[in-house]
C-alpha cells in the first residue's frame, strides 16, 4: 500500500531540471536526491551518506590493493600541525595559508602556538621523516595515508569538488635520487589513470603543470585532467616530485652507500572525493546518477513486481531464487523488497541513485523462466532466461563500463579545440568551453596575460610533443613567439 | 656485511628494561623499538606507524564485516562541530567540554562562532538524522564512521591508551523503541567481545557501567574491561544506550504506524586504537612485541640463514620454494632478504615487532628438506618437514592465538579479589591491583567515597546477578548495608 505522503513524495523525488540546461542545479540535485550527501553546518561541509561511502570505499579498496603491491604501506600522521611546521617551507606556507583553520585553545586554556589543521601533510610527516631516515638502507620509504583534509573554502563550494573538508589518500615517499623521486611520481600518476579511466570510466589529459600552476613547493607536478559538461576542466589527481625543495629545510638526510650525507628526495601524491563529484558530473544524466559498475555500491538491484497477493507469493519465491544465485557470485547485488512502494516508485529511486542494472521479476517472467534487464545508462530493457542471468549480467555490466568510458571519451575528444589565432582562443573560452591545445613559449608572462583575459589557465602540458601537428602550434597563442610547446589551456574548477 | 654502524646499534635496539620491573617504561620501549609509534609535536599526539597501521586495518576489516553483515553502513560527516551543537545536550556537554580543541580562525579571519573539532560527533550526526527521518520507514538508521577522534590531554598521556588524536568506530543507530535501541546496544557488544577475545585473543569482564561512569549523555552504558599487568584496568569497548537523550534536543522525530509523531531512540558504540595498547600490554613481553596471529600485519616471517656465498645460493633457492608455496595460501607471511644484517640482528628486530612465527632455512635444512620453526611466544624451536610447512604453519599460528588468550584469561582470573571488608579492599587496590569484586548497595555516595579513598572506581557491573556466591556478596563493601548487586571494582587507565 502507498499511502498518500508517499504518492506526494514520488511526485517531489525527481529531478526537476535537465543537465544540459542548467547543470550546477542539475549537480546539486543530482548528488543529493541520489543520497550522496547533504549539507553540514559549516560552509562547505557535507555529510558522505552510505550511497557516497560506499564508492569510495570502492575507489579505496582498488587503490589501496595497487600500492600496496609496489610496496607501500599505510600510516597515519597527527591531524594538528604547529604552525612553525607549515612555515619552514615558505612557498608551501603562502600556498596554504589562507585556507588554514587554525585551533587556538583546548578546553578553556591557550596554546602557546597556533596548531594548523592539516590542509595536507607534507610538513608534519617530513618532521618524523627526519627522524627516520640515516643511511641508504632505510630508502625508499614508502608511505600512504587514507585520511580527512580541511582548507577552509569561503566561496563556489560544491560537494566533493570544493568543500572545507574532504577525504583522500596522500603519499609521502622518500629516496635517494631524484631519478628515483621521478620514478615513483610517475608510476603512481600511471596507477592513477588506470583507476580513472578503467574504474571510474573516465578519459583523462595526462601532463605536467606550469610553474605557477604547480603545488605550493613542489619541483614538478603532474596531474590528469578531464572535461565537464560545462565546459570546464577538473583535475582529478596529481603526482609531484617535490625534490629536495622539503628535505632541506626539514633536515632529512641519509648516509649513502659512499659514508657520505646526502638530503633525500621526495613525492607526495593524492587523490580525493573529488572523484565522486567527476563520476556524477561524467556519467550523469536528467534522471540523476549513473554508476560505473567497477564502483557502484551496488551493480544490480533487483525490483519485484506484483499486485496481489496470489503473485506476490510467486514472484518472491523466484526472487528468493535469483538472490541465491547471486550470492554464490561476485555481483554486488540487493533487492528492494521493501513494503508500500510501488515498483515504479522503486524504479525513479534506484535511477536516481544510478545502480547501472536493474533486474524486474514479474509473474508473467516467472511463469516463462526469464527476467527483465534494464539498463541504468541506456535505458534499454532486455528479455533474459533465467539460467542465463549470471553471465547476462556480467557481460551487461562490462558493457556499460565500457560504453560510459566510450561516451565520455567521445566528449572529451570533440571538446578539444584548436585555434588559429588568440581572438578565436579567447572566443571559445568564452562561448563554448573545453579544452584548447594551443602553442605556448615558455613564458610565465604570456600565461598571467591569458589567465586575466579568460580566465583560462594551462592545465596540462602534454608528455608528449605533438610532433605531426606541430606546425599548428609553432607560435604563442598570445605572444606569436615560438612556441615552446603545445599545451591545453581552459577554465577550470 | 655489517657496518659497525649497524653494530652498535644492534646493542641499542633490545628493550632494556623488565616488564615487571618497570611496565611504564616497558611499555614505552615496546611501543617505540618495535616500530608501531612515534610522538608527534603537539602533546598527546602519535605517528602510527605502518606496523600499527597494519594491524589496526586488520581490526578495521573484522569489525567492518561484522556490523556489514548486520546492515550498518558507512557513512562520513564533519570534523567541526558548531559549539551550539555540543551544548544542546547539557550532560553531554559538560563530559566533553574539557578536552575539546577550538577552531576560532580560518586564514585570517575569525570565525563568527567556535568550532569544535569531533571529541565524539553525536552531536553532529544527529543534526543530519534530524533532516533525513521521517517516517517508520527510514528506521533503523544503521550508521557507522571510522574517523579520527581529538580529545586534549594534558597529563598522563601514553600511545593507543589516551592521546589527544585517536582513530576509532563511531556506530550511531536510531530505533522506534528503546527494545530495539536494547538489542542493537547488546548486539554490538557481543560483537566487540567476539572481535577483542577471539582475534585480538584479550579476555573481558562484560557488563554495565554505574549512573557516575556513564557515557556523558547515555542511559545505559555497557562495557568491556580487561586487566593489565599492572593492576590496572582497561576499558576496550563501549556501546550505549542513548534513550531519547539526543533526539528530543535534536528534534529526531519520526511518523509511527498510527500516525504518531514520536522521538527515536539512539545508541552509539565505538572502539578505538586503544585496543592496539590494549594487545601490547596483554601479550608482550621482555623482547617486545607479541602479537597475536589473527591480528599480526605478517604471521609469519622467513630468515635465511648463511655464511658464505655457496650456502647462500642454496639457501635463497629454498627461501624462494617456500615462498612461492606461502603465495598460494592465506597465511600472511613476509621473507627478510636484506642485506648487511646478521641473522640474529633480524632474529631481534622481528621478536621485538612481534611477529608470531619466525622460519629459519639454513644450509643444513635444505639438505635435510627441513625447515626451523620458532614461536614467538614461548621461543620453542620445532623442526619441521618442508613438506609439512604450511599444515604446521596454520597449526601453529592457531595454538599461538589460543596459547596467548588462554594466558591471558589465567592472568585475568587470578585477579579478580574478594575481600571480607573494606580495609582488605583498600590494602588490595592499593598493594597488588587487579578487580577486586564486592558488594555494592547502589548508592553513590559510596562509589563516590571509594574512589575518593582509593582512586578504585566502579568498572562494570556484571549482567548475571551472581547467585551462586551472593552471601559474599550481600553487604555494600563500604556502608555495610544491603547490597544490591555485586560489581567490579579496580583502578584504571
Amino acid at each position: 500500500m502507498v499511502t498518500e505522503k508517499e504518492m506526494k513524495q514520488e511526485k517531489q523525488e525527481g529531478i526537476t531540471v535537465k543537465k544540459n540546461e542548467d547543470f550546477s542545479e542539475w549537480y546539486t540535485q543530482a548528488v543529493l536526491k541520489g543520497e550522496l550527501v547533504d549539507y553540514g553546518p559549516v560552509q562547505g561541509t557535507i555529510a558522505m551518506r552510505p550511497h557516497s561511502m560506499a564508492v569510495w570505499e570502492n575507489i579505496q579498496k582498488i587503490f589501496d590493493k595497487k600500492i600496496k603491491r609496489t610496496g607501500h604501506m599505510n600510516a597515519y600522521f597527527p591531524l594538528l600541525i604547529p604552525e612553525n611546521f607549515l612555515k619552514k617551507e615558505a612557498e608551501h606556507f603562502k600556498g596554504f595559508i589562507p585556507e588554514v583553520f587554525w585551533v587556538t585553545h583546548s578546553g578553556e586554556n591557550k596554546l602557546g602556538e597556533r596548531l594548523a589543521i592539516r590542509p595536507t601533510s607534507e610538513t608534519i610527516i617530513y618532521d618524523f621523516y627526519s627522524k627516520w631516515v640515516r643511511s641508504w638502507r632505510d630508502l625508499p620509504v614508502l608511505l600512504n595515508q587514507w585520511c580527512n583534509i580541511l582548507r577552509a573554502e569561503i566561496k563556489s563550494t560544491k560537494p566533493f569538488i570544493r568543500g572545507s573538508e574532504f577525504l583522500w589518500q596522500e603519499g609521502h615517499t622518500a629516496h635517494a635520487t631524484k631519478e628515483a623521486a621521478d620514478v615513483e611520481m610517475m608510476m603512481i600518476l600511471e596507477e592513477y589513470r588506470d583507476l580513472i579511466e578503467n574504474f571510474l570510466a573516465i578519459p583523462v589529459l595526462l601532463g605536467q603543470k606550469s610553474d605557477s600552476e604547480k603545488f605550493a613547493g613542489a619541483l614538478t607536478t603532474t596531474t590528469l585532467e578531464t572535461m565537464m559538461p560545462d565546459g570546464k576542466a577538473l583535475q582529478m589527481g596529481t603526482s609531484h616530485n617535490l625534490g629536495q625543495n622539503f628535505s632541506k629545510p626539514f633536515d632529512i638526510k641519509f648516509l649513502d652507500k659512499d659514508g657520505k650525507q646526502q638530503y633525500v628526495w621526495t613525492t607526495s601524491w593524492g587523490i580525493s572525493t573529488r572523484l565522486i563529484g567527476g563520476i556524477v558530473m561524467t556519467h550523469g544524466d536528467d534522471k540523476g546518477l549513473v554508476l560505473p559498475p567497477k564502483v557502484s555500491p551496488y551493480q544490480v538491484v533487483i525490483v519485484p513486481i506484483y499486485y496481489s497477493d496470489e503473485d506476490k507469493k510467486v514472484v518472491m519465491k523466484k526472487v528468493a531464487d535469483v538472490m541465491e544465485v547471486f550470492a554464490k557470485n561476485e555481483v554486488r547485488m540487493t533487492a528492494d523488497l521493501r513494503e508500500g512502494y510501488t515498483p515504479g516508485w522503486k524504479f525513479n529511486e534506484w535511477e536516481m541513485k544510478g545502480i547501472p542494472l536493474r533486474i524486474e521479476i514479474g509473474p508473467r517472467d516467472v511463469k516463462t523462466k526469464q527476467v527483465v534487464f534494464v539498463r541504468r545508462d541506456s535505458g534499454k530493457k532486455v528479455v533474459v532466461k533465467e539460467k542465463d542471468i549470471i553471465k547476462s549480467a556480467n557481460a551487461t555490466l562490462e558493457d556499460i563500463q565500457q560504453s560510459l568510458f566510450k561516451n565520455a571519451k567521445k566528449f572529451l575528444d570533440e571538446n578539444i579545440h584548436t585555434v588559429r589565432n588568440y581572438f578565436e582562443f579567447k572566443k571559445i573560452i568564452e562561448e563554448k568551453g573545453g579544452f584548447v591545445k594551443a602553442g605556448w613559449c615558455g613564458e610565465s608572462h604570456c600565461e598571467e596575460q591569458i589567465k586575466v583575459e579568460t580566465s583560462a589557465t594551462i592545465r596540462v602540458i602534454p608528455f608528449e610533443k605533438d610532433k605531426e601537428r606541430s606546425e599548428k602550434f609553432s607560435k604563442c597563442i598570445y605572444c606569436e613567439r615560438p612556441a615552446r610547446e603545445a599545451v591545453y589551456f581552459a577554465k577550470s574548477y
